[in-house]
């Protein structure tokens, strides 16, 4: 499968050049130079030996089920310890199951939880709120590959594990980044108002902003498309409007707690390889013929981390 | 209504406090000081002067009328001259109407044209195609506000009469970036294969990497959802694999040439008002008490530029 994006337009056929309406004011344009082939993306997966990729975790890895399909969810547990347990015990006792996804705001997010907030679900063993653990010591992170590409928010990013995510060597933290796909943890005001009963996931631009605000406890990564398309809630904040709008979550388990057969058998590509070194660089300066500019840079949220699934 | 993405969670309410589960590993964790308040973006928008808006030009604006609703694109005539008078053409003749939406790409784009390579429609008095216009001399833009926060695909970004937009001075050549909501025109290899037939709304995190490689020609200024939330096309590249998944075109109209009682009346914040200072200035720098941490950067993509409804 050819990943560039828009090189497979074969509707441009020239079929005859008429004149322009003579409104139109001739522009000055000269062709861009054609830059030298290289490889793509898909040539840099293509090449990818197998230990460059990674299984997911059963044990760090949610299947969020709702009438459209299957969300997999990867929790950090580097990054959000005491979160990430509590949402696995949230898990295990099926809190979330019979919930709902209650809003979607256009590029922005998706988020689920307790619909019914005068007479909320009780919690069996796990916590309803937390202190917010919105950054890290870095010293937890053990495995930070740093893109050498600058960033507007942060002193030093790259990819923890998988995880696009941050640091800052002056104050000796570390933080997951908010890109597509995140997923992080509902709060009220207070920083230790929030515990995973409600969570969202990032379905638009990448609101940065929120870094080091809000406890991020993981991404998805198979089912965006699933959150993404939702209808919007026409709400504030693009909560649905009516309980009969929510979409209701079947069940959230944890992979590991699955029968094997029922698995979702995915691998990522190790953000730490060689491999997906060579495909940052074949995003950071794509090669011709399509592309007539090689952009010398990538953001963080537009480095792609690849994702498979693997027969059992 | 508040802004404000995640501050309305009032689901949080504190139960009781049980105890972790004891595989969790306590973190240290300090609460952030609290960011003293200060305006919001809703507030700087509340503040704002009729005379920081501009209605949009009805000879610059487009309806994309598609069964769920109207899609309310804004031309940039400046940035483009050639397809925009093209694709004006294009509108005229009636071209889109009964065309297509053909492609949906998660976290890519949405793209429209016609859906029938084999026999393409006849084109009357347009162009099919036209040379690129992937930028322009820096001197044709005449009110461009550069926003002081470092881009990494730029040496300047900010916006050009509500364009996100960049420029370069070595080159002296300025162009509009991809954001969300972006449109421009999908193009075959050759640089001078597109000419508007086929165009593309950004559904997802800024693909800044094609700036300069493909013509912008302008963006959705309303109804962005309608775009986002259509089913993803499961062929490669996310088109539709099958004929009837396309999303039919009603019709494409220059807004000047539908009656007044019809249009959809917007109103744009001007991108070199005060006003909007405030705005870029309130999402750069949040203050509490939700927000524990002031971003003090904002992307150009994650610049919100309001748009408002207005009584005819």
């Amino acid at each position: 499968m050819r990943l560039h994006p828009l090189s497979g337009l074969t509707m441009a056929t020239v079929l005859g050049l008429a004149q322009l309406p003579a409104h139109a004011a001739p522009a000055q344009i000269k062709a861009p130079a054609e830059l030298p082939a290289k490889a793509s993306v898909a040539d840099a997966i293509k090449a990818s030996a197998p230990s460059d990729w990674r299984p997911l975790d059963p044990d760090n890895t949610l299947y969020l089920d709702i009438p459209a399909g299957r969300v997999v969810l990867e929790l950090a547990p580097e990054f959000a310890p005491q979160h990430v347990t509590n949402i696995k015990a949230l898990v295990a006792e099926q809190y979330y199951d019979g919930l709902a996804i209650t809003r979607a705001q256009d590029n922005w997010v998706v988020q689920w939880g307790d619909p019914n907030e005068k007479s909320p679900k009780p919690i069996l063993h796990a916590q309803r709120t937390l202190p917010g653990e919105f950054t890290v010591p870095m010293t937890k992170i053990t495995n930070f590959t740093r893109l050498p590409d600058a960033d507007g928010y942060a002193p030093q990013v790259g990819h923890s594990n998988g995880f696009p995510s941050a640091r800052d060597p002056k104050s000796g933290t570390a933080w997951l980044t908010h890109c597509y796909a995140t997923v992080g943890v509902g709060r009220d005001v207070g920083s230790d108002s929030g515990g995973g009963t409600e969570l969202y996931a990032v379905i638009g631009q990448s609101p940065r902003h929120l870094d080091r605000d809000i406890t991020v406890v993981g991404r998805v990564v198979a089912g965006m498309a699933l959150l993404s398309t939702l209808p919007r809630g026409t709400a504030p904040m693009g909560f649905y409007d009516s309980p009969g709008k929510n979409v209701p979550i079947k069940a959230i388990r944890l992979a590991a707690s699955v029968p094997f057969a029922q698995r979702t058998n995915l691998e990522v590509m190790r953000t730490d390889s060689a491999a997906y070194q060579a495909v940052l660089e074949a995003q950071r300066n794509r090669g011709g013929p399509w592309s007539k500019v090689a952009a010398g840079h990538i953001d963080l949220c537009n480095a792609p981390i690849p994702v498979r699934e693997v027969a059992k």
